[in-house]
């Protein structure tokens, strides 16, 4: 399958990610964060949003969002419960991930690695928000091993994705026992790789 | 099933439909969006997040986040599709509509409803990011009556919620005809209920 990649985003490391752990080979083709303006032209067609990842099955098959695309590839494995219930519960963390997490941890860190000059009553807006959500994440984890049914998920997944890159960002984790904790379980899962490999 | 609902939210609007669509019973609890001060002490066993809607099934399970709640009340039905592909667009729309068109037009109409000033640059990156949003989902249903696989599902009832909504965030839908003709078909569904309702 062919990936559109950026080895920077944490939404296109949670593809890699799992397809490391579900042995699926990828093609990456990396697009640019910063210049985009060759988007239209090159994934147009693939889909409205013109964000990565897109992911394109050999059959010429086009995904967009991250969430959406893990989920697909889960389907069927142990990384995707087949519980009705425990699928509602993995859906719940990964829209509040796209919610809470996503726009407040990844928009900081892009700001900060891009040196993106933002006022300060934006920057702080951010981190107030960041942490809001870091705090919700905490509450959900207190006493469990992973986000859904104590066993680790695409959930874990998406999840990880950008909160494990939090510092990049300006967040502190040191208030949050229970992420850290959890985000050392999920990187020491089977064929766990790093965003860098 | 008990529903932890605001009248007003765009949000708990898609569980109200859907429910009247499926002929699922609701028993309606209304919760403030402007007081929030008891939603710990409410909600707070339910939903780590503590917004609306919470819905909690007769059995006493107890699920957040809107669209991950009308994914597990569409399951098996019309609704939802059965085809891995179409559900991974199903859910690519979802997670479009979270990250895109609810943070967007679902907070610049609260604003507006309840005259929260805010500097004028917060409200014009409102309107701005609102309106890309907007033209993402235009170039989406290009050419489409429905958005995934021309057949009404929750991807539409998570995209309606809000988008109908955008004139009351100061959004102008008239530079959008495939949405304002979707919005229309929408709304003739069978056993379609207004917000109001």
């Amino acid at each position: 399958m062919l990936l559109y990649n950026n080895a920077l985003s944490g939404n296109c490391y949670k593809v890699r990610l799992l397809a490391a752990q579900l042995g699926v080979g990828l093609e990456l083709r990396d697009l640019d964060v910063l210049d985009r303006s060759d988007r239209p032209q090159v994934i147009g067609e693939l889909t409205p949003v013109l964000r990565v990842p897109v992911l394109v099955t050999d059959d010429g098959r086009a995904m967009f969002e991250s969430n959406a695309i893990i989920d697909y590839l889960a389907e069927g494995t142990e990384y995707l419960p087949a519980d009705r219930y425990e699928r509602q519960q993995v859906l719940a963390w990964q829209f509040f991930e796209q919610y809470e997490i996503e726009p407040n941890l990844a928009v900081a860190r892009f700001w900060r690695l891009f040196a993106v000059e933002q006022p300060p009553a934006a920057w702080a807006q951010k981190q107030d928000a960041g942490r809001r959500g870091l705090e919700a994440l905490e509450r959900g984890l207190q006493g469990h091993e992973f986000l859904v049914a104590d066993r680790y998920s695409v959930a874990d997944i998406s999840l990880y994705g950008y909160t494990h890159l939090a510092a990049e960002g300006g967040f502190d984790l040191s208030p949050y026992p229970a992420i850290r904790a959890w985000l050392e379980r999920v990187a020491a899962q089977p064929g766990h790789v790093a965003i860098s490999a």
